[in-house]
């Protein structure tokens, strides 16, 4: 067992040693869903998530990557408190569309996009992420057959890194974006077209916890721009800097710390205004958005005790929340926090493992994890499961019914 | 990059340079579907499979494991071939009954089965796998409440374990069946209820490919059953030795070889006849049935280079097939076996990426592996594709179209 510990899940309060969601215990919050498991997002938390973010970056836009959590009601609320929205799918642009976010604000980036779905992007104005030459061309085909223009940002692959990512998406060779050594070529694409370049799109990577390296990343990002609009004599109207601000999932891991963060891109934002005048600049934002604001809730159904080791079988598991169950995207698996929510004032603990109800050895939400003593009937909360939750888990494994999801 | 290969996909035949599966050559199975990406099966691989293990086994019951494939139309056909189906939650219990298989060979396993579950279970008469004392306990107030009596069978984690399986489901601390050390208290939980102890049922892994390791898995098992039978004098209609059968996924896997393990468990069987008398035994199989004839087809939208490396964008990817994505129980990423299934002639190849249109560098189907050259439009297929594949699978994530699956 390891020494680190999780750090302190303070999103949520508590009353008589249960769990408060939007002022409700998690007792009454199983009533509303009217069954367990369910995932629950807290509005009052996503509100909290993006005051913090305009008190650190009030000259910075603010976009909500949509793939992070596409439940309708909370792209709705979301998109009342941010600039823009991001998709990443025809289906994903649908929900934007219908949000109060204007299309001016939208854009669409993903590689080996379809025609249909550039076709919705044209029909609708949004801004379309351009993320390879073929794009472009099936974009120019596009622009004469249904006589439009196109708004259009070029998203770069640039000639460095992210440091401490949780996942890399620019630097060396991606699916992601132009090769920045490529950009010759393709402006040569863009002329005499109606595609209008509005601007650029960098995204070099997602869950990065050290300000350092977002620092570090930023300042990259700014040199480049700055130097192909010297080279190109580009005109743009926004830069989308990408996201990649992370949350702690995982023994060890603390919250990112923005002050130094929010400096450095406030003098790397003036600067860049003092020399080529007014431009907008995008943090695309989804996890940090939404990560903290979402718990799913199950229910113990059986305590087992094999060979020495304890088992609190739930009704929940990987078919509902894949990430945490550790198959998605990590090498050693970690746990997510987790917690006896009806039970938070319980003194006496035990080693356990949580596990789900699957025939699968991999169907395991916690492993070795110390939590009060449990027993059936008791709900386990699994925290930061607001962002790649639901959405990004194989929900039909096994045919057990799905959670339901509340916004409350 | 890796010297070893992948084993020959002999499944499927070609003509004119195009796969053929039932017969239709991938264009006009994609002229079926009516798009890509689509999931296709094909009968007479799992007709061919059933023939193999028939011919191997012809005194052991075969029992298919829906878990691995609940497509509806393929369980009723797979229900005309074996004798049994296993199901692993209430919905695939539903579908089971849907199927030609009666009752009296179907069974249920799984931990934490709801009381809504076992209710299902106990009206349609069906045998249930039972995992632990609490579960006993629920089952006999069920037969009080509802007047009935139970069949079940005792899921039974043993004091050995699988060598060299994919996932290790037997031996050490489970979430699975009851420890043998437990067997005492729980036949006397049994006396004097309306639970009937029908079999026994020892699952010990899967996705094994050592003749050997099978092998001393059922000496192991065997050897087990017959001290309990003498130990506890119980009296067992089946024994359901759990299946564990393999598929060769990865360069350097080879097909089972059946011969051995058919003979060993041929002379098992006879010795437990003439020492206890008859008894069913049953090979509870999943993926073997199914996996070979599964092939999963997606359309290449984009080829693109990238600092020296080639990249096959596809329309499919990780949110339709997690598993070839290797999020799904490896921790070593490994390619599935690909081809570019209209192009099977072709000489001249590539060393590629194949990914998907997910914005995750997570999103892989092939990586540096070599395939022939390819472009826009051609079509890449994943074999082995027919078990823990569609329904495995975060189909939402990023919310692009599902895949079509088509039974042939």
């Amino acid at each position: 067992m390891t020494t680190k510990k999780h750090a302190p899940m303070t999103q949520f309060s508590q009353r008589d040693g249960e769990l408060l969601i939007a002022g409700k215990t998690v007792s009454q919050v199983v009533q509303i869903a009217g069954q367990t498991p369910c995932y629950v997002y807290d509005k009052a938390v996503i509100n909290a998530n993006v005051e913090r973010l305009r008190h650190h970056f009030p000259d910075i836009s603010l976009h909500y990557a949509i793939k992070a959590n596409p439940l309708p009601s909370l792209v709705s609320h979301v998109s009342t408190l941010v600039d823009g929205l991001d998709v990443a799918s025809g289906q994903e642009l649908a929900l934007a569309l219908a949000s109060s976010t204007g299309a001016d604000n939208l854009s669409f980036a993903g590689p080996g996009k379809s025609v249909k779905e550039l076709t919705m992007a044209l029909a609708s104005g949004i801004t379309i992420n351009v993320e390879s030459q073929t794009e472009i061309k099936r974009i120019i085909k596009l622009t004469e057959e249904l006589d439009t223009d196109a708004n259009i940002a070029l998203r770069l692959n640039p000639d460095f890194e992210l440091k401490s990512s949780g996942m890399k998406m620019g630097g060396g060779s991606q699916q992601f974006g132009i090769d920045v050594e490529q950009l010759s070529d393709t402006f040569d694409l863009l002329r005499d077209t109606r595609l209008q370049l509005k601007g650029l799109h960098i995204f070099t990577g997602s869950q990065n916890l050290r300000p350092e390296s977002i620092i570090s990343a930023h300042n990259n990002i700014f040199d480049l721009v700055e130097r192909l609009i010297e080279q190109y004599k580009i005109d743009i109207q926004h830069l989308n800097i990408g996201g990649g601000f992370g949350i702690p999932y995982f023994p060890g891991d603390t919250e990112l710390e923005l002050e130094p963060i929010a400096d450095n891109l406030k003098s790397l934002r003036q600067n860049y205004i003092s020399k080529f005048g007014d431009c907008e600049f995008i943090l695309e934002l989804g996890r940090y958005l939404v990560g903290n604001a979402g718990i799913y809730l199950c229910e113990i159904t059986d305590v087992k005790l094999s060979r020495g080791k304890r088992f609190l079988v739930t009704n929940g598991g990987l078919h509902h929340h894949l990430a945490a169950s550790g198959n998605f995207g990590q090498v050693i698996r970690k746990n997510y926090p987790l917690a006896v929510v009806n039970k938070m004032d319980a003194t006496e603990v035990e080693v356990v493992d949580v596990v789900g109800p699957l025939c699968t050895p991999l169907d395991i939400l916690g492993s070795n994890i110390e939590l009060p003593k449990a027993t059936i009937g008791d709900l386990v909360g699994v925290y930061q499961s607001g962002a790649y939750g639901f959405s990004a888990s194989p929900r039909d494994f096994l045919s057990h019914p799905h959670p339901i999801q509340l916004l409350l």
